[in-house]
């Protein structure tokens, strides 16, 4: 018997009250028909958050940055797995509560429009395509491949056009144009749910068109469920259907919205206005069908992940499965991959013999491993750490130094003065290795980046200014610099592009974070991240963060000068590209492209294909349209089929049809920017 | 020419004001007499302190447990190199500031003399010969024994009789008895000034028989610098001469306050209450003699420091020669000795190669393994990486879990409940370890151990009643468990002695705490810490927390019965004591005992022997009066000269002259309580 009608036939064994109290998400049990009680609400951005003890990837922005969807593939399997192992420890209980079930309310696709954004970190950065192609894999590393079961549930989120400010999520509107929608913020919904059966949606906080996400058909009913072909379930984001009648007063009461919500197909409500679903509809506004069509959505999911069956595989997986060796290896290959070299005048890599200074205060800073949404890794290894260790097991030695608080300027006169400190160290070095920054304390959600001074937003991209100085004073005594950039964000790196030797960008690295810093600066391994956002020299070259408009943002649409451009990143090594003939297929074109690693390091390439607008100004100026992750061996050459999908293609028009570019256009390899892509041809659409 | 000599002719070129200026802690230069500003704030109570990067040595209460004044005397010397090795690079800048200087506020010597008190870890534990040992010790390492100049200068505080309570000590007044006063409270700070020259003394916040501590003609005239002989400087703590007036009510203001300080022999202030000095003198209350009094003796010191010679010979620590590998090992070593063992029954050592589940909200805290007082070393190991490390080393997994807040026992509805994680995790282990107890957030110096809810004191010795319902919990499962006691104070053992199979205490270790606690759960080391401090079962059978009278306090006048005496540790081998013959010599007596490792590993062992009072009144019941750490190889004999020193012997009596005991006298070995000696024997005094 199919799931769904198993959950048809148990759900109609349910009173009313019951079914409502199943789309709360901490649905209590129903003994009777022997329904366990089930929190939704977990999490696993970048491994199982909030649950204790789980392997901590890198951060999802990081994830983005290996340009290697097979390696996020295998980094959700991990977390699905995790997920699982704690699962099958926790439903022994009897109910399992609040992060320890199997509905993971992750990946977040939101667009990195803005630098300035809190929760960026927690995205897959600014392009439509790198999120869609990422994220589809994290979801089909999530839900595995079993016919029968999934082995977690996925949720994509937030639907849709959500990336702050956090301030005023609660309440803000955003009316973008319909090119917009569908080119930038819908795209990767709508790619994802099309390849990789996403089971699950959350609807976001703020308004679309005036509708709050959560309440909107337009949204939920006819592109989610119509045009992109949705069959999973809806759950809102923790409070938005409050938001209704309290931020976006929109409602004017709880039942009101809830009614609204359930009826736009919000299967799920995180927070407590489902409680008003009994007098929603006592008073006419929902209708038991309406109520119906949600339970045995959210049931079949549940059956779906074998929670009222014996026979699910996943059923095996051990209690002690997580947090393993393995996966804290998985982390840190991750962790390398992700570390983008952006300058290096030879420097790097470095002799682990020598004397280094270790200077900075996100050096030692356990939160810059984590990001956010994190579990507690049992063991994790700061950026100092890894590099200490490497050093002085290669007989070199390392001084330390804090040199500033990250922020604050303000010492009190009882108050600790770091800089001397550093400034002493560094002279006492052959080579300062500068670990400056942010932590998620300083950029995330609402609530959680609780330093920050905009809710958790940044008011700016400018290294803090006590960085600079302490970064300024160092740069004075002229000893060789590596400027390890630690963020989840782009910051202004105008100044450390200058003065120092070689400049890393380290988004948040997971649990493994020193190892992988010190295996690229070392040269166990040769750096292949690349930025999946622009690094732009400062937001006064970007419109008001609360403008949605495409305009002038991200790397397609970007008309000034960047620092770095989105898709950068060195190599220890060099490669020549030369592009082969070009094919049609039927589902797109195939390019032969020749990659040489024409250096003396074996290493990992992310092979990029972007193209060019030309003059059909309905398309973006320049995008992504395929990426590859690839490892060559010094000297050797990769003959490489870059098969670009039709949706890799595909543009959206003024009104947001999809349509598919033709004629004559140039294809750059390697780079967004004409002038510095390493190959070049003009194919046939 | 002597530095007295010097400092007199020095101060002789200065004006009145230039004179009062350097009374200040934060003294301004003299540029035309070539006086650099100094601070003369610095701390090293267990490592250099705020002052960044720096090797950090088991808290001093954990010094005291290692009963190893030797080892004490190195850590001293590494402490005091590594001041000096930052010295000489702040040194470079001109005046040196807080935390850059020369003179450490350490060792905080007062009596722990009730577990309640907050501050009990900074200090070397209840006994005062125990403290004097300790204490002499670590002042001999930090000053260093160069003829002409001192590596540091050490600090001896709080004079006197201060011990909490936190909330009160600006406005408290204690009249201890004449027999407490001598034989409790002064008897380490009599012991070290006359054994050690100790550079410096700080006097206490609170008031002593109504004259606060700073400004008492008695305490800092007559018993300081008379019937002790003290020939340095004194120093008020941080603000005590603000509190005459504003805590004590026992001046006016500033000026009064200033007088009385400096009549009284206070030299140096740290505060702002110097600051009116001016104004006492115009008003009469201070002549030109009393301030020349006070700075000929801060320069003295200075000088004596090698701050205006070049041939000093600390001159040429090298300006990178702190935080080392070798002060790691040495961290290290301490920890290990630190560590007491409570009890076994059979379980420890342990096979690394199990699965191990490690479990408790301190196991991975970076806080326990730094105490109050601390630098920032450059790497940490917690207590559960140390354990992953070993285990994972030698082919065995472990898992970890917090299982509970520290005291917080209250979770939001959307927060982690991590208590069934611990439950699945040690379900699924071989053995469990646990890790509970406090940090330093929850029992330290007013406005430090900010989490505390006495203003830095505990309200009991109980573990948080959540941690032992985790713990309840746990046991319930049946598994082995080891307990493991992180805390800077007595806690209630009571359960864990009942229930878990190993109970180990674990005073905040220092950076290598974790590799250390490894070295003895596995056995690369054999136990040899011993309590500092009488382990009660509860606060309820002590006197009240403010009562200052030693009566049933600490193990000389307790007339309970403890769970853990003091003195008290158990050992991987076992030993025979047996008494030879006494000799009375010119400086005390001499016992011959012999002390045989009769198990099977080596081992070092703290051999202690303590008197008993018999029928004199006048003396502690019990008290003791050797102590010698010794190592012994399995099977080997040591035949050990146990040297007493008459100040070991010495007892103050009603009026508080101290008197030397005599006739015949029992003599206990390895333990306070006549029941568990391991030896016994009478002497003839």
């Amino acid at each position: 018997m199919d799931f769904k009608k198993r959950a048809r036939e148990l759900v109609s064994k349910m009173s009313l009250a019951e079914k409502m109290s199943q789309m709360k998400f901490d649905s209590p049990p129903i003994e009777r028909l022997g329904i366990p009680g089930y929190n939704w609400w977990n999490e696993g951005l970048h491994g199982v958050a909030r649950s204790g003890s789980a392997a901590c990837f890198p951060q999802a922005i990081g994830m983005a940055a290996t340009f290697d969807p097979s390696l996020v593939f295998r980094i959700g399997e991990a977390v699905s797995k995790e997920a699982r192992a704690k699962y099958n420890g926790y439903r022994i209980f009897g109910g399992t509560g609040i992060y320890q079930g199997l509905t993971l309310w992750s990946p977040n696709i939101n667009i990195f429009r803005d630098p300035r954004w809190g929760r960026g970190h927690e995205t897959y950065g600014e392009d439509p395509y790198l999120t869609a192609v990422t994220g589809a894999a994290y979801v089909d590393g999530l839900q595995g491949d079993d016919e029968k079961y999934r082995r977690v549930d996925a949720t994509l989120k937030h639907f849709a056009v959500h990336s702050g400010p956090e301030s005023s999520r609660h309440s803000f509107d955003v009316q973008p144009s319909k090119r917009d929608l569908w080119q930038t913020y819908l795209f990767a919904f709508d790619y994802i749910i099309r390849k990789s059966r996403v089971a699950a949606v959350m609807g976001a906080y703020n308004r679309l068109d005036g509708v709050p996400c959560c309440g909107s058909e337009e949204l939920l009913e006819e592109n989610l469920r119509g045009r992109m072909g949705f069959e999973g379930y809806v759950v809102s984001d923790c409070g938005a259907i409050y938001d209704f009648y309290n931020g976006h007063g929109t409602s004017p009461d709880a039942p009101h919205a809830a009614a609204q919500a359930v009826k736009a197909g919000c299967d799920l409500n995180c927070g407590g206005a489902y409680a008003s679903l009994n007098v929603a509809y006592e008073t006419g506004l929902l209708t038991e069908e309406d109520i119906d069509r949600s339970v045995i959505r959210l049931f079949e999911a549940r059956m779906r992940l074998g929670m009222f069956d014996d026979d699910c595989p996943y059923n095996s997986i051990p209690k002690d499965a997580y947090d393993t060796k393995e996966h804290a290896a998985l982390s840190r290959e991750a962790a390398v991959d992700s570390i983008v070299l952006l300058k290096n005048n030879g420097i790097l890599p470095l002799n682990p013999g020598k004397k280094y200074a270790v200077i900075g205060p996100v050096a030692d800073d356990k939160l810059v491993l984590l990001g956010n949404y994190h579990g507690t890794p049992k063991k994790t290894t700061t950026l100092q750490r890894g590099i200490i260790e490497e050093v002085e097991a290669a007989g070199g030695s390392v001084l330390c130094a804090r040199g500033c608080h990250i922020v604050c300027k303000d010492l009190g006169s009882w108050e600790e003065n770091p800089l001397r400190e550093a400034l002493v160290a560094a002279s006492e070095a052959d080579i300062v290795i500068m670990c400056l920054g942010l932590n998620p304390t300083f950029e995330g959600e609402e609530g959680d980046g609780y330093n920050s001074q905009r809710g958790g937003d940044k008011p700016d991209i400018d290294i803090p200014e006590v960085q600079l100085e302490l970064f300024r004073e160092i740069a004075k005594l002229g000893k060789p610099i590596v400027f390890v950039s630690v963020s989840g964000s782009c910051l202004n790196l105008c100044e450390a592009d200058e003065k120092a030797d070689a400049v890393l960008q380290c988004f948040y690295p997971g649990a493994e974070g020193g190892y992988a810093l010190a295996d690229v600066l070392f040269g166990r391994v040769s750096p292949s991240g690349r930025l999946p956002l622009t690094f732009y020299r400062s937001t006064d070259d970007l419109p008001p963060f609360d403008d949605y408009s495409m305009e002038n943002r991200t790397y397609r649409y970007f008309k000034g000068k960047p620092l770095y451009p989105f898709g950068f990143g060195l190599s220890y090594t060099s490669f020549s590209y030369s592009f082969k003939n070009a094919k049609k297929t039927d589902s797109g074109i195939t390019i032969k492209l020749s990659v040489k690693n024409t250096g003396s390091r074996d290493s990992k390439e992310a092979v990029t294909l972007y193209l060019a607008a030309g003059d059909n100004e309905d398309e973006p100026p320049v995008r992504l349209i395929y990426l590859k992750k690839i490892f060559i061996r010094a000297g050797d050459e990769f003959e490489l089929d870059c098969e670009i999908e039709q949706d890799a293609l595909k543009y959206a028009d003024s009104v947001g049809n999809y349509r598919m570019p033709s004629g004559s256009r140039l294809v750059l390899a390697g780079s967004c920017r004409d002038e510095s892509a390493k190959a070049r041809k003009i194919i046939q659409l």
